[in-house]
C-alpha cells in the first residue's frame, strides 16, 4: 500500500510553526526534506500532520526523527489504544479526540498521535478537524506561556484541548439524557428505548477513550523523563483531574441511564396493569348480565318468568343489582 | 468577563474576623486593600467571602496571598471536584457543602474553598448560606479551642460544619425512603416510583460529593506540611470516621432502594396477577353459560328440547351444575 | 443535658469486680470517686456500666482514666461505628453487639463501648442485656485463663462474647430464609415477599456491623501497642476467623435471598401465564360457538337452515368440530 | 460431651501406615498410647482417623503431638474454614472434601484436617469415606516419590486428591447445566428453574470451599518452615493452578446459569405474548360479529332489515368482511 | 494409555526448520532420535508438533530437552491454562489458540504449547491448523528479523500470530452482534435470543482464554531469565497491549449484550402491551353493546320497548353514542 509519489496526497496537510520568544513563522510543508532545516535552528517548531494516508512520508518523517518501526506502526493503526512511551529523544503520546459533526448523531472517535523532543512537537491527526484552532490562537500572543515554556507543557496544551472536547459530548449526553428523563416521568406517548440505548452507547464509547487517558496521564505524572519539567506538574495534574472528574460523571450516567430503563419499564408495568383492570372491571360486569339476557332468549316453550307482568322490571332490578355489586367489590379492593 | 468596578457588587460580601487568645474583631471588608494591613498583624484572622462574581477581587486577592492561578481557577470554578493542595505558604482545599433549600426538593450542592496560612483562613462561599453560623457562635467563646489552635484546627472546623450537613441531607432521605417503604409494604394506592427515584438521584448526589471528601480527608491525614499540627490529627480522624459513616449509609440506603423498587415491581406482578385471575373466572365461568343459552335462543323449527315439559329446569340445572364445576376446578387450583 | 445529681439514674448500673489469681469480689459501684481505690491496689478490676444517661458519671469516669475529650463523645454517641483505637496508657474499642430480644423481630444493636488499660478494663453497655453472664461465669473459674492472663485477654473475651451473638442471628436468619426456601419451591399459597425482604434487611443489619468489626480485629492484629501480649494473638486470630466466616455466611445468604426473589418473580410469571392459558383456552373455544349460535338467533324472515330437518343436529355437529379443532390446535401447540 | 470410655466407639476409626523407602507397614490402632512408639522411630508415618465423636482420643492425640487447645478446636469444629497454620514443630492444614453420595442430589461437604511433623502426617476425616484410596495405592508402590519425598509431599497428596474431587463435582454441574441449557433452548415442556436453582446452590457450595482453598495453598506458597522442602514447590503451584481453573470455570457456570435464568424467563414471556396474541385475535373477530348476530336477534316489532329478502346473505357479507378486514390488519401488524 | 509403537500416529506430524543469518532448512523428522543432532549445530531450529497422542514420542522429546515431568502433563493436558514458566535452560509458555473453523458455528479452542531454549524453539499444538503459516512466510525472508533476533523473538512471533486470531473471532463476533441490534431496533419478526445467548457464549469463551494470555505476558515482562533479551521488550509490549484492547472490547461487547437482551425484553413487552390494549379496545366497546342486544333479545311477553315505534332507532342511536363515548376515553387516556 505504499505510495511512492513523493508530493502529498490531497487528503494529507502538514503545517509547521516556528517559534520562540519573539517569533512566529508558519511554514506549509510539501514533503520531509523540508522539515530538516529546523530541527538545527535554535527556535522550538510545532508540526501539525493531518491525514495518514501517505505511508512514504510517514517512513521519512519516522527516519527524520529516529522513531522506532513499532512506534510507526501505533501511528498509523487508528485503532490504538490511548498511550504514553518515553523514549532517549522524545517522547510519545496516543491520543483519542471525540467530538459531534452532527449532535443528531454518535459521537466520533479520531486518533491524534503527539510527539515531542528537546524543540520540536508533531501531532498527527486523522482528518483535517479544528480542535488544535484555540492554540494556534494562543501561539500568536507573544506574551503567553506557549512560546516560553518548553516542549512538554505544548504538548500538555494538545491534550487539554483533547480532553476538553470530552466535556462537550458529555455535556450533550447529558442533556439528552435529561431530555429523556423528563419525557418518561410525564409520560408522554412515544416509545424512547432506542433513544436512552443510543445514550448509553454515546456514554460508553467516551468511557472506552476516557479510561485509558487517564492511564496515559498517570504515566507521565509518574515519568522521569529530562524532557518533562517539573513547573508542567501542576498543568498536568489539572488535566487529570478533569479526566477524574469526566469518569465519576460518566458512571454517574450511566446510572442513571439504569435507572431510566427502571423507570420506563416499570411505567410500562403499571400502564398494562391499568389496561388490565379496565378489561376485567367490563368483562367482569358484562358478561353475567349479558348471561342473563341470554336466557331470556331462550326459546322454551314453557319458562314461567316470561309470562310474568313484572318479569321484565324485575331482570333490570337483576342486571342493576349485580353492577352495583361488583362496583361495590372492585371499590373495596381499590381497583378504581 | 471582568468587571472593573472596585466596589463589591450586590452579590459578593465579605466579613473579616481578626482574633487571638484575648481578642475578637469583626471587620466589613470592602476591597482587598483592605485586608493587606490584617496580614502583618500578630492575630490571626479569618476571612469569609461570599459570591464568585466578582473576578477584579478575587485577582487581587489571589495576588495577595500568593495563590497560584490554576488554584484561582478552581476556586471560580464551582464544579470543581472536591481536593486538598498543599504549597508552600499555604494549603487549599475545595469541599462540597449539600443542604436543602425547601425539604420538598432535592438537596443543593454548593462549593466552598478554604485556604489557610499561617494565621489566615480565607473562606469561599458561593452564596451567603448560613453554614458557617455555629463557627461564628464558637468564635465568640474567649475559652474555647478556636481562638488558641492554629489554623489547621479552624479548617477542620469548617470542614466538620460541612460534613455535618451532609449527615442531615442523609436523614432526611433515610425518613423519606422509610416512608416510602411503608407505604408500599402496606400497599396503598398511589404510584411511588418517581419518588423513589427522587431519592435514588438525592443519594447519589450526596455520594458524587462525599467520595472525593473522603480523599480529600486522606490526603490531609497524609500530608507533612508544617502547616498541620500533630494534635489536629483525632480531629481529622474524626471527621474521616464520619465521612466513612455517611458513605457506608450510603451504600446501604443505595440497597434499600434497589429492594424497594423490587418489592414495588413484584406488588405489581402480584396485583397483576390477582387482576388476571378475576377476569378468568368470571368469563371462563360465564362464557360457557352465554353459549348454551344462545343455543337455546335459535330459532331453528325443529329443536325437540324446547318442547319438553322440563327443559327449561333442566338447563338451569345444567348452569347451576356447571358454574359449581368450574369453581371446584379453580378451589383445587387455590385460585382463591 | 448535664445531670448534676451524683446519684445514678435508675437506668445506669455499674459493677466493678477485682480479680487476681486467688481473689474475685463483686462491688457495687454507684459513683466515680468509689472506683479511684481501685486503681492503685494490686489486683485487675472490671468495671462493667450498662445506661449512657448520666453524663456526669461519665465525665468523672473519663477524667478518671484520662479518657481524650472525643473518645467520651464516642462513647455516648450510640450510632459510633466499631473501631479499635491505641493511646498511651490504655485501648479503646467500640463494638456492635446484635441480639434478638423477640425472634419474630428483626434484631437489635447495641454499642459496647470497652477500655483497658494495665490492670483495668471498662465496659460500658446501653442497656443492662445479659450479654457478659458467660463471662462472669467463666471469671468464678479460680483455674481458668480469665484471671491468670491479661486485660487483653480479658477484652478479647469479651469480643468473642459479642461475636457469638453475629453467629446467633445468622443463625436464625439462615433458619428463616431456609423455610421460605423451601415453601416457596413447594408454591404453597401465600405471599411471602415481604418475609424474604425483612430477611434481606436482617442480612444487611448484621453486614453493616460485622465489617467495621472485622477493620477493629485487623487493626487490633497489627496493634505494637505494650498491652497487647503475643500470646493473646492466637486467640485474637481465631474472632478474626469467626468474623471472617459470618462475612461469607453473609454473602451466601445474600446470594440466597436474590435467587429467592428470582425464584419467587418467576413462579408468579409460571402461574400467570397459566391463568392466561385457561382464560384464552375457554374464550377460544366458545367465543366462535357463542357467535354461531347468535347467528341462527336472528330474526330474518328469510333464513333457509332455520327449515332444514337436520339443520339443528347440523349445528351440533359444527358445534362438536369446532371444538375438537381447537382442543387439538392447543394440543399440538402444547398448552395442555 | 466427653466420653470417657478409652476403646474407640463404633463412629471412630483409625489406621497407621509406617513406611520408609524399603518398608510399607499397617497397623490398627485402638487408642493414642499405640502411636507413641512410632514417634521414636526412624520411618515416617502416616495416621488416618475417621470420626470426631471420640473427644477423649482427639485429646489425647492431641498432647501426643502437642497442638495448640484451639487448634484442636478447628479440628472438631466441622464448620471451620480452610485454613493453612505453621507452628514450630508441625504445620495444621484444614480443607473440605466435597463429593457426591448420590448423583441426584447435590454434593456432601467434609471437613479433612492434615497436621504434618518432620515424620509423621495425621489426617482426620469426619467419616470413613474412600477419598485417600489412591494414596494408599500409590503408598504400596516402593519407587515411587511417596515415600521418597518428606511428609509436605505427602500432605500435597492428599490435597490433591481433595482438589481432584472438586473437579468431579464441578464436572457433574456443567454436564447438568448444559443438558438444562439444550432443554431450555428446544423449549421441552416441564418447567426446570427448581433445578436450575439446584445446580446454581450446587456452585455456591464449591465456591464455597475452593476460595478459602486457594488462600490456603497461597499461605503454604509463601510459607518459610523448614517442613516444607523447596523441591515440593512445583506441586503445590500444581494443585494452585487446578484450583485458580476450578475458580474461573465456577465463575463462567454461574454466568451461564444466570444467562439460562434470564433464557427461560423470556422464553416464558415470548410464550405468554403468543397465548395473548391468540386471544386477542379470537376476541376481535368474534366479539363484534356476536354483537351484530344479537342485534338480528333482537325482537323489535319494527324492524325493517329483517323483512328484506337478501338481508341475511347480507349479513353474511357483513360478517366475512368484517373478518378478512381484522386477519388483514393483524397481517399487518405481523402477529401472525 | 502409552502406544509403544516408534514410528509417528496418523495423527501426529513433525517439522523441522533450521535457519541461521543465511540458512534455512526443512527436515521432516519421524522421531526424537532424529532432532538430536540438531542440538548440537551452531545454528537455531523450530521444531512444530502436530498432535498430541504419541506418549511416546513426547516423552522422548521431554528427555532430550530435559522438561519436568509436570510440564510434560501440561502440554499433554489440552485443558491446562495459559501460563509462563521460567526454568534454568529453557522457558515454557502455554497458550491458547481460537479460531473459527465454520463461521455460523461457535469458534473452536486449541492449546499450543511453546517451549524455547538458548538455540531451539518447540511449539506443539493439537491438530495441525495452520495458524503458523504466517511465520513459515516471514522465515523464508532471508533479511527479516525472524532469522537474526533470539528465540525469545521467535516465541514472541508465535504468540503473536496466536493473538491476531483473537481479534478475527472477536471481530466476527462484533459483526454478529450489531446485526442483532439493527434487526432488534428495526424489530423485524424472528426470535433472536438463542443467537444473543450464542455470541454472549462466544464473548465468554474468548475472555476465558485472554485473561490468562496477558497473566502470561505480564510474567514475561517481569521475567529476568538471561534467555530474554532486552530488546525484545517493545515486541512484548506491543502483544501485551492488543491483549489489553481485546480484553477492553470483551467488556463492551458483554455489555452491548445485556443492553441487547434488555433492549429485546422491552420490545417484547411494549408489542404485549398493544396486544392488550387492542384486545382491552374491542371488549369494552362491544361487550356492552352486546348485553343490550341481549336484553331487547329477551321473549319477556311484557317489554314496552319493543311495541315503539322507534325503539329500534333508539337502540341503534344507544349504540353509536356509547361507542363514541369509549372511544373517547380512551383517545384521552392515549391508548391511541
Amino acid at each position: 500500500m505504499i505510495k511512492l509519489d513523493k508530493t502529498l496526497s490531497k487528503d494529507v496537510s502538514m503545517e509547521l510553526f516556528e517559534f520562540g520568544d519573539n517569533i512566529l513563522l508558519k511554514h506549509h510543508i510539501k514533503n520531509a526534506n523540508e522539515i530538516k532545516p529546523f530541527l538545527e535552528v535554535n527556535h522550538k517548531f510545532w508540526l501539525n500532520l493531518c491525514g495518514l494516508e501517505n505511508d512514504h512520508l510517514l517512513k521519512e518523517i519516522s527516519e527524520l526523527f529516529a522513531i522506532h518501526p513499532l512506534t510507526l506502526e501505533d501511528i498509523k493503526n487508528t485503532s490504538q489504544r490511548p498511550k504514553f512511551e518515553e523514549f532517549d529523544e522524545n517522547i510519545f503520546v496516543v491520543a483519542k479526540m471525540i467530538y459531534h459533526k452532527n449532535k443528531a448523531h454518535g459521537p466520533i472517535t479520531e486518533q491524534v498521535s503527539i510527539l515531542f523532543g528537546k524543540n520540536y512537537i508533531i501531532s498527527i491527526q486523522e482528518n483535517p478537524y479544528d480542535i488544535f484552532d484555540p492554540i494556534r490562537t494562543r501561539l500568536e500572543n507573544p506574551v503567553g506561556k506557549m512560546r516560553k515554556m518548553g516542549t512538554d507543557y505544548f504538548a500538555y496544551t494538545l491534550l487539554d484541548a483533547i480532553v476538553d472536547k470530552y466535556f462537550d459530548c458529555l455535556e450533550n449526553a447529558v442533556e439528552k439524557i435529561e431530555t429523556l428523563e423528563d419525557q418518561i416521568i410525564s409520560q408522554s406517548k412515544k416509545t424512547k428505548l432506542p433513544e436512552i440505548f443510543q445514550q448509553r452507547k454515546t456514554i460508553q464509547q467516551i468511557k472506552r477513550n476516557v479510561w485509558p487517558t487517564r492511564e496515559l496521564l498517570s504515566a507521565w505524572k509518574k515519568s522521569e523523563s529530562p524532557l518533562i519539567k517539573k513547573k508542567t506538574n501542576p498543568f498536568i495534574n489539572d488535566v487529570y483531574e478533569h479526566v477524574i472528574e469526566i469518569i465519576e460523571n460518566l458512571e454517574i450516567q450511566r446510572e442513571s441511564i439504569s435507572a431510566l430503563v427502571e423507570l420506563f419499564m416499570s411505567n410500562l408495568s403499571l400502564k398494562q396493569n391499568e389496561v388490565m383492570k379496565t378489561l376485567t372491571i367490563i368483562a367482569t360486569i358484562f358478561i353475567p348480565l349479558t348471561f342473563i339476557a341470554g336466557v331470556y332468549g331462550m326459546n322454551f316453550q314453557f319458562m314461567p318468568e316470561l309470562g310474568w307482568k313484572y318479569g321484565y322490571l324485575f331482570i333490570w332490578i337483576l342486571f342493576l343489582g349485580s353492577t352495583l355489586a361488583m362496583v361495590y367489590y372492585f371499590k373495596r379492593k381499590k381497583w378504581f
